[in-house]
């Protein structure tokens, strides 16, 4: 499936402003300003300037807090977990800290995420990580029964592409596992064909090492990309003939 | 969801000719001609009369396979399991029999159908044998990732009102379940809402006895059904407001 620009000056805007070069001046903006996030139960809270609240918005990064407070210098964004740790081990450029106003290192808050029911936490974080680290949009794909969605670029101007699934061996994420019956997988294939966007599934594999996914040992795991679409003949004259077949998005 | 008929004289067709009469007019038929089913690997073949052609075309027993043979007495179907076995052992007016030409009895067929790779067939026959003793005509649900779907009435009339998946703890079908994580079930119930279906979940359980599923003891099980769907709280403002509900459907 081809990329759905959502107006027909959509292209040019997006060419003029690449995604790297956007994100390269939130990591600025949040490393100039020591940036800190309030780990509060699974999400995270952070109060960001008039230039960061429009970084944050173009790069996806949070949703704003509507709130009684009145402060035009300040908004206050809540940020998922991933997108936290994105930016704080990924990007370095946000501390996090806890209530007590005690800062969290990678280790502690990868096991206070391991002990609050998130144990599939890792799993996810590195496929989120994978897609954000070549410059895709990630936003929740629960809307259509995914883990996540990935956009070229803002989602103002083009849709979603690709539905993500992310598949592991490791631990709860090797149980109850997606698409493992046939059925699961017409389903999930119609409904992606449905919205138009293709099914790209992160399988994440442990490359060496015996311990577990943790975030200081990221690079241990790698990340194998499949998108899966039906096999269209005219458009595919000259391949194999494969109807999964396996390619790389960047 | 409520039944959505095809044309607008659909509805008064479908009362005109109840499924019950039709079903009971094709079991006569096949029991007075003596009718055998040839049973071939997964599938069923049976040679029927101009008559029984009609009859399996109304009840949706079956496909009729084109064939360069030009016997205008005869049309061969292709029955699925499911159906001859329904056919044959609980409407009683089939007889299966194999290559060999013998007689195959109800306990040698559903071994051989242990044997051949279709070992979750006993989950999927109580519920497909519980939906057609309640008069719903049931086809193949592949085309949603379901496992089936259920008709109030003929096709050409009125569209499938139900898209049903099948669970059970026993053997094969309790692993590789359905439904067993959110975003499977939030990926079910878009389709289900796309294709404007209701999602019927047929949970099989034992009642009795501790031995497997098999074809003479089908009524030591029993079928749960339950209906999950969006809570609508101007629809039914009187209820107990739980989104996912238990009805029978009759």
């Amino acid at each position: 499936m081809s990329r759905i620009w959502k107006q027909r000056t959509a292209e040019a805007k997006a060419l003029a402003e690449p995604m790297s070069s956007t994100i390269a001046r939130l990591k600025t903006s949040l490393t100039e300003s020591n940036s800190q996030g309030l780990l509060l139960g699974c999400s995270v809270l952070f109060a960001a300037t008039t230039d960061q609240t429009e970084l944050l918005l173009r790069t996806c990064f949070g949703r704003p807090i509507i709130s009684a407070e009145n402060n035009k210098d300040k908004q206050w964004f809540q940020l998922s977990l991933e997108e936290a740790i994105y930016l704080s081990s990924i990007l370095k450029c946000m501390k996090l800290v806890r209530e007590n106003n005690k800062s969290a290192n990678d280790e502690e808050l990868w096991r206070h995420l391991m002990l609050s029911n998130k144990s599939n936490f890792p799993v996810l974080f590195k496929a989120y990580s994978h897609l954000r680290m070549k410059n895709w949009l990630v936003k929740s794909g629960s809307q259509y029964g995914v883990d996540f969605v990935a956009y070229r670029h803002h989602p103002s101007l083009v849709h979603a592409e690709y539905a993500v699934i992310v598949l592991s061996d490791e631990g709860e994420s090797s149980k109850n596992k997606r698409l493992n019956s046939w059925s699961d997988l017409h389903c999930t294939l119609r409904l992606c064909g449905g919205v138009v966007k293709t099914l790209l599934v992160l399988h994440v594999r442990r490359r060496k090492g015996n311990d577990g996914l943790c975030i200081s040992r990221l690079d241990d795991y790698i990340v194998e990309e499949r998108v899966v679409s039906r096999w269209n003949p005219k458009k595919r004259s000259n391949d194999g003939g494969e109807g999964i077949e396996k390619e790389e998005i960047i």
